[in-house]
């Protein structure tokens, strides 16, 4: 190392070595001929002084440099006990300037205040700022966290291929032309699901891997092109086996980590119990301010909107002493999220209901409304009517709003559950809303619990899967279901979903094929690394712990990919040729 | 789980106890009215007896069971020493079978003898055997000591991009169409290189990680499209800081997998003494057998063969007595590497020189040559003569396949070294071999050797660089060197090359915009990871080693990826759009 030490770790008892530092010039503040400089390097700073005003003359921020001179300690009253190095300081002799820098388009030091689309051109130096490389040391801490859990559980890491056939997982696959094949086409694989599947087949029994997957969909507000999961999966399991994985590994990164203890076993929520509780099947459990049920309570009221097949409430601790103003702008948000608005009654000080919805309601519905929905006088009562799953969610998304407004949940706690028991099948409708068949809720290896395995066909509204999600703090971390091995039930599974014969053969026919060959029962579960680290790491985008992430529409500020190419780069990759022939 | 015991782990001990195993039916073996089998698990296998013929009846080869029975002291002289669950048998009970097998395309058990794209079809199937299990097993361990090695030297895991611009490392892109911006593509990256030397500018100091990488290039008996490296970069380093980390990497691989405890430091060749000495820039040093330069022991010969800027030797032990066909078969041989072909001497017994060389030498020539080649009677002597370079690569080359037909090379042994100091430049070449410029040995990041710093423009042929390979066995495992962080000296090796201004801003722009802003002195080094897990678990492809390696010419025989895109698809990935401005 061209260095001696690193100079976060200089101490008192380093006092009279000579040491040669290198780092960044991080601050330096002149005082009348002696310059102090914060000599910054991944270890810490430790601060430089040059009683010669030359030597230091043209040192300016972000230089990086090379600093030889003699540890002292500071004289008394000169520490700075907020400081690992505030003992010491290091009196230059000699210095190099290894690079100068130009002026910076943002301070590494202190607060920065530019567009976020500057710091990602820049992110090399966003990484310089001590908020972003913690945030990258602690992703490396996870994964090897991740690695040494899974191999004392015996798991086999094993990489699958990122450049494979198209498979049908929803979102749509990126693709990629084959120079050595003229006309035909990889994709990158939007999970290993497939490959962990057929590993399953191979007699590996337990598979794990942090796979990097993709994904070329719409820009969302917190998604990647690319991203990365924590993927498992193991052979002879029942659904136990696989959450005690799970819960292992995750209580290993929140206490290594966030220095949390996580209460095991977690608690578990059945799907309809966390929609009909709390509005979602990723509940916020760090707070209560459940859902009502109110259908049962408007069976044979004579108020038009409330003569629906769910009615259900929420209540707003404080909430009738919103002005006007506030109570419009929810039927805003309620609009916004494409509801119709969001009926309230205000329960005022002495107990009467005020609002436009009070004047509906009869007396009987009226006297024992705030009781049954578990409102205190001085609180404001939200009402959703309609289909129930809907409803519940734009419920579950006000009980959240209300949560945050009336700062309901606590920031500093951490509440895990399980959803489990999830449907197999949703309905797949048209654009107008209609109905035209089913559509998986995970994927279509997912198994049907075991009362719905000779049925389910019958009712695919009712079954239900030996599916779970993990959910922290409202945000689904991972998720995963026991699958099908059996040829006979994924048959019937395709049937339900209008999967023809051909449409399978041609979609994941080899994986169908492989399971012709004694598959044994198994199950998994693949975690959202990006997310879990963002949660674990306290930080608000998955972008904030992507060291080079690419901004919302896929465009990386950075290095301006994508770009077009040329006419050359065209022809060499075979982008237009169209094969003769589709079979080989 | 649906077991309560792993097969693999029965021992004597377990004697009268109750088991649910859960495997593969392995073998079976049927005699007077009992059924042997053995269930394989992950674990290993255990014997199962069944005692009522008609239980075992339908069980065919890999059908997936579940057994449940008493575990049982085999009968005295039926023990089998050779498995650890020797001493026991279970006596089947229960019995459900888990799924069922087609035939298989080739055995589970024993030898297998189809082509290699058989069992790539297959290769579930494949994983199940034991050998390939074991190769998966091996390179999960490799990994997971990696990480452990990296992180106890204080590296930072970082994932970098692999949708990103393209880069200009010689080899090809992949290239990907981005739906959400129709006529702009990402590439694949090659290596993460650019990438680890922002993050050096970023300041982490230590960056590594496990990387996958693309190369969309003439398919080549031992490569594959997606490849693996070990990837490694560190800032304020010297060479010796490099390599140490690289040899303790090495060391705990080859200590931990191979058992085999590596001397250190590892010997240093440089990259003049490797060609000199072996004829390679990977020598294997299994062997000795050395070239022996002859250009002035020629220098005034009339034999005009001889008559070359060098001329050098290699000797075949015992080759004096090879046959007509044979010697005629080494001119084959070095025809099919693009020489005129091999001259040599043949070495009698008596010490007289024989072969149709021997004539054309003067007896001042022929009197002292055994002894300069270091050839003992009997032995044969091969002559190269012609440019440097090329003449001893053809000699290496009959060095190694001397040492194969002669069996000089120990298979047991390990051998490592580090090549140093290579050139920086070596000459570009048009069609007909003339030299038309240089182009980078490494790449055109790599720094000069100090000696070489200020002046390397003017002498580009002679100039070496702060490069280092490690070989083993005559297999270069990783490779690296110390980069330029100034942009002066970048700008030279640029001009060196002819790379334009607007060339070098265009292809690497981003990184020579980062150097601008105090970027550290830094070097790395990465490690083919397929190749060297292939020498590690000692075979003989990279393909052995990788779960679901893609047959030659990137064809995948099990996804039958690369495949024909429907018109959907290309509009979907707006692969026909040509964005009418190249600029955003």
């Amino acid at each position: 190392m061209i260095r001696s030490h690193e100079a976060g770790t200089l101490r008192r008892e380093h006092a009279g070595q000579q040491v040669t530092l290198a780092g960044w010039v991080a601050r330096r503040r002149d005082h009348g001929g002696v310059t102090f400089i914060d000599l910054r390097d991944a270890s810490g700073t430790a601060q430089v002084v040059f009683r010669e005003e030359d030597t230091a003359h043209d040192l300016r921020a972000e230089f990086c440099v090379k600093i030889t001179g003699e540890v002292r300690v500071r004289p008394e009253g000169n520490e700075n006990p907020d400081l690992p190095t505030g003992d010491i300081e290091v009196a230059a002799e000699r210095i190099e300037v290894l690079s100068d820098s130009a002026p910076l388009p943002f301070p590494i030091e202190g607060e920065v205040n530019v567009h976020e689309e500057i710091r990602l051109k820049y992110r090399y130096l966003d990484i310089r700022r001590e908020a972003v490389a913690k945030a990258m040391r602690t992703r490396s801490q996870a994964s090897f966290l991740v690695h040494e859990v899974m191999r004392e559980h015996g798991f086999v890491n094993v990489e699958t291929p990122t450049l494979t056939r198209s498979t049908p997982e929803g979102a749509r696959d990126f693709l990629v032309p084959v120079r050595l094949k003229p006309g035909h086409w990889y994709a990158l694989p939007q999970s290993p699901q497939l490959f962990k599947q057929l590993l399953m087949v191979s007699g590996l029994e337990r598979y794990y891997q942090i796979a990097r997957c993709y994904r070329d969909e719409d820009s969302r507000a917190d998604r990647q092109p690319e991203f990365t999961q924590i993927d498992i999966e193991m052979s002879f399991v029942e659904q136990d086996d696989v959450l005690n994985v799970a819960e292992d590994l995750v209580a290993r990164l929140w206490k290594e980590i966030a220095g949390y203890e996580i209460p095991r076993p977690l608690p578990h929520l059945t799907y309809a119990e966390a929609m009909s509780r709390f509005g979602s099947d990723k509940p916020d459990l760090r707070f209560g301010n459940e859902l009502t049920e109110m259908t049962e309570y408007f069976a044979g009221t004579s108020f038009r909107v409330f003569q629906a097949p769910y009615v259900g409430a929420v209540v707003m601790p404080g909430g009738a002493s919103q002005t006007r103003k506030e109570l419009d702008g929810w039927q805003d948000w309620a609009k916004a999220r494409g509801a119709r608005g969001l009926a309230y009654v205000l329960v005022q000080e002495d107990g009467t209901l005020g609002g436009p919805v009070a004047k509906n309601l009869s007396d009987e519905e009226k006297s024992g409304l705030a009781a049954k929905a578990g409102a205190e006088p001085g609180d404001a009562i939200f009402f959703g009517a309609g289909r129930p799953h809907a409803t519940r969610e734009l419920l579950g998304a006000a009980r959240l709003e209300i949560g945050r407004r009336c700062g309901l949940i606590d920031e500093s706690a951490w509440a895990f559950c399980w959803v489990v028991d999830a449907p197999i099948f949703e309905p797949a409708e048209d654009d107008k809303g209609e109905q035209i068949g089913w559509t998986s809720v995970h994927h279509p290896f997912t198994a049907p619990k075991p009362a719905f395995a000779d049925d389910f066909q019958d009712r695919p509204g009712e079954a239900l899967a030996d599916a779970y999600d993990i959910v922290c703090n409202g945000t689904e971390i991972g998720g995963g279901s026991l699958r099908i091995h059996r040829a006979e039930m994924q048959q019937r599974v395709f049937d339900v979903l209008g999967l023809s014969k051909e449409e399978a053969e041609t979609k994941f026919g080899f994986l169908l094929e492989a399971f012709k060959f004694g598959p044994p029962p198994h199950g998994g579960i693949a975690f959202g690394w990006d997310r879990m680290i963002m949660l674990l790491a306290g930080l608000d985008s998955i972008r904030d712990v992507i060291a080079f992430p690419k901004a919302a529409s896929g465009h990386d500020p950075l290095t301006d990919a994508p770009t077009p190419i040329t006419a050359q780069q065209r022809a060499e990759a075979g982008v237009d040729v169209i094969p003769e022939d589709d079979r080989e």
